[in-house]
């Protein structure tokens, strides 16, 4: 280890060498530190144990346990690229150590806002079955052709959770309403209240918003917390989005609900990943299906590039990072695995 | 003609009872004055005769040659109820006489822009291509199955046009993006940098953006002014919305373009409506259609009455409108029928 | 007069040379117009009455009765480059022959908006009675010297009169507060409702604010409509800044109960300007004053340029003219000279 | 120590009952914990000795060195109710063992970035030398009493740090102008960029701009930053606003380019406050002084209250605080005393 520059292991696996370590990264980060990378899978454990005495920087989430942990003195920082936590790290040990546990949620935020939105408008304004109509020659012009639309102007829209994503959407809605109702069990009222935006409880957020956008990460005790009772809450014909993770709904009601026309919905999160191929809910009506690409495109991963390049740099400065959104140990050890 | 109430016309065809004349409406007007109402056509013209010596409010684009004007010493305003203007109005006799004529083409922008935003987001995204590959079962998931979707965010974008329909769509780009463009000949540079949108050439709007809202209405004077060699600047891939009038742009090149795959494309009007049944532009590909479901639905006409009753009320008090939008009688007598 | 260039008569006075008719003002007109000018005082009859013929844009406050219009046929526009009306113009012969009359209040209304905020946080906030404090060393720190002070922030803001002034001030009170109150008798409720401030009457916008604005024009019907009795609503304490006409409040009760500490007083205007030397209104206590100075910087005498320059423009190309604003015949005429 | 409730030691000088332990607060916080108090004086070693076994959260800057943190095994949080960090914690120590310590910081930043506004307004406008000049019956009217005045909007605007103080001032200043630069060592120019403000090297944020707001706090390593040879970059007549700490600049320097008429100026710290009654300071010409009052108002305390409230709560029920600043052990560190 040559120069004493500071050593990075780069180790991002699912993250890609496309998607996170592109040439002008590469470049820049070879400027300032001496790297060991690995992709294509978790760096192996002979790599990893390799280079504990001296890393300064682990990018990617690597298993760090306690032990591990013990063993890497000038450990600075670990940036997991990615949008949520896993629990192969001892967070409560790295923050004991002074150790800088980052991820890039905030990175891949904007893009799923920007999906929902759009979704939502598809929802609510009929777009995908306008195009259809139109191509059967079933359509009908103006307000004829309009009689289910509705807009978000002036509506009531409701969150479930208001983490990156809620945070990254708000924004979006302003423009067309003031009634944003927010449902989050970890942020007070008077927090929520702050942030111009009305604490709700969940029958409440559930039962009273016309748009309702379920943005809660899963955890290992929220899981399925949507059931079937709850979701029976919500109002008929309302446009509901589920973007987060399947987990935090009873899926299969919940696809049964739209199906029979309870409520408009759009799906792009689902239990199981790939859907099997066979799987009936691709024939279920009445919902607006993609496959989890809300987040995961290039401009996230520029984004995500641009604050991780940005926080090491900080971060080697001796400078606190800035960007990318630091680890609550307690709640990223709650975070389930994916 | 009882009691002194002051007398309104109420002739809204194309509008219908139902979009401009509800209960609460007719309710409100009816403390206000005496009404006349014909609806279902324009007002046959015995009727219109028989009511111009009181008439102090005309609803309705009801036909006011200089003749009729003439013989209305007591009208104060016409509001026409719709978005666009009709050339059987004098405009500028009416100015003359300090009569009010008044669109309603505020009321009808929101939904227009709404529409807009949820398209341009639908095409860069692929939200409509996305449900299909997934009920065909031949998604990919995350940045595999995004391959060609970009973002609105910091993108470029460009509008041609700044009237109702662009002044109500930039506020929903802003949180997306400060580049925003538009090009429009009957408004200085110096106005459009106060409005903080950067003044174009018809060129460089066309060939610099990764985002395109058509937005100008048709006039006598511009109809196809965006002929094939104008919209060959269109870059690559660009999405295209096409939201005001088929009329300003050579409609036949442009299906053609994006069903090539030149760009992406959104058309929501069309040169004749309906649509012939056979028409082929029912096939195109790369066009996500609608059939002029931007403005008509039922929020625009809530919005409409509720303009409407406003500066009629403001009109009967001897105060000026507020809300709907006067004409410019030169441009007013430029518009092109429909 | 040569060339088949349009002819401009620009007799700005009081506005001087050197408010109104700058070197880059003169060369860009000249490029458009011949231009024939006077200053110092308003033009002599006979200097009008010789380019009445061929005159097609007057800038300036000219009178111009009915029977000066008739005899200028070609008249398109008068600019008055004021932030107020005279009664020397027939506002209603104008309209009828589709001469648009301008004026340039939009451009004087963000220096006195900037001007009002100034003055209420230092009236708020105690800012020139801590200055006096400190020099004579009869100060105390923090807390402690701040026993009377109070913030803007989440307070209770009302305005009188929602005119340019108010238009211009509320998004400078918008990150401090959400609660506006506007009492406007020229406007309708649910047109200040779109503008998210709230109506209010006249005795709830004096009585239920901490800051109050005043900032109607006077016309022919409203002198001191704040009269003593419409003062005393006012809550001990609030601070109130006058900062559009004198004539609109009772002036002498005003600066008694200003003085006796009924409330604090920011006072930019007076009944008759330049205030006696000897006047015992300059040794009032508890008020804030200002000769006559919130709107008339260079910076405002530049917009004007800027506005007037654009719009001579946009009308000399047969466009409406888009920033200055336009005179309605009714209120104009009720406007009260100065 | 009854019932199983945590116990919270209330530490809070220099702050005093007044202005942290209201009424509500002392019934709100007895409802979650068991509450030992001590005001007036930093609480004795023996009373805090005494708690340190079982205390959960400490309220006030308490010494805590690494000592006492072993000795205190259920402390949760360090709340220390000031703007500013004290040396006597040791933050490293702190962290290591999950302790959130948090300061008041947020809670002071409106009201100074309020009155930071109040005073460019009053030094670019002119506002407590026009009052005086009224009184003495030396004033001019409208833009002859205006021949130094300059505005904010569209002014070029410099901040010298970009804590809490910058990031409540520049929504703010946005409403007047977009030009807005920010020089701040311990941020990334990306991430100044993405707050959508232009990242400015020490020169040219001193040199370049029309108003230049310091609000650096005070370190161990920044004293005097901005020496004569700095100060002397400032432009001719800007107004410039130190608001944070006196210790950033050489003050006696700053005083005596100011009265030289250099600059405008505003002043509200001192480095020795109370100012000794005799420094010539009191006399400086062309400063517009006061008593270290921009932070320190009723308002300030009670939205102390608020957050402080709200962060207990949180903490109590295992979540992480939302609303008060978190320490950043080694800028903590760093952190001048007072």
């Amino acid at each position: 280890m040559s120069s004493g520059k500071p050593l990075i292991l780069f180790d991002p696996h699912p993250r890609t060498e496309a998607m996170v370590f592109t040439g002008d990264v590469a470049e820049a980060l070879e400027r300032e530190a001496n790297l060991i990378t690995h992709f294509g899978s978790r760096a192996p454990d002979d790599l990893v144990e390799d280079v504990l005495d001296d890393v300064e920087i682990i990018i990617g989430q690597t298993a760090m346990p306690k032990e591990r942990l013990d063993r890497a003195p000038r450990l600075k920082a670990i940036v997991n690229v990615k949008a949520n936590w896993e629990p192969n790290i001892d967070y409560e040990e790295a923050q004991r150590r002074g150790i800088h546990v980052l991820s890039a949620a905030p990175a891949m935020a904007p893009a799923v806002a920007e999906y929902c939105l759009g979704q939502a408008i598809a929802l609510a304004r009929g777009l995908p079955a306008a195009d259809c109509r139109f191509r059967d020659g079933d359509e009908q012009y103006g307000i004829a052709g309009n009689g289910t639309a509705y807009s978000l102007y002036d509506a009531a829209v409701g969150l479930i959770g208001y983490g990156n994503l809620g945070r990254a959407l708000v924004p979006l809605l302003r423009p067309f309403t003031r009634r944003i109702s927010v449902h989050d069990p970890w942020l007070s009222d008077r927090f929520l209240q702050t942030q111009d935006v009305r604490p709700s409880g969940l029958a409440d957020v559930l039962s009273e918003n016309r748009f309702l956008f379920i943005l809660a990460g899963a955890t290992s005790e929220n899981e399925a917390f949507l059931d079937a009772a709850k979701l029976a809450l919500i109002p008929p014909d309302a446009s509901v989005i589920l973007a987060s993770r399947a987990e935090v709904v009873a899926f299969d009601s919940f696809v049964e609900m739209a199906s029979e026309g309870r409520f408009r919905a759009a799906v792009d999160v689902f239990p199981q990943e790939p859907v099997a191929a066979g799987d009936p809910v691709r024939k279920a009506g009445n919902i607006l299906f993609s496959a989890h690409l809300a987040g995961g495109l290039e401009a996230s991963y520029a984004r995500i590039r641009d604050m991780m390049l940005d926080d090491v740099k900080q971060i080697l400065r001796g400078l606190p990072p800035q960007r990318l959104q630091r680890a609550e140990p307690k709640q990223a050890a709650m975070a389930r695995s994916r």
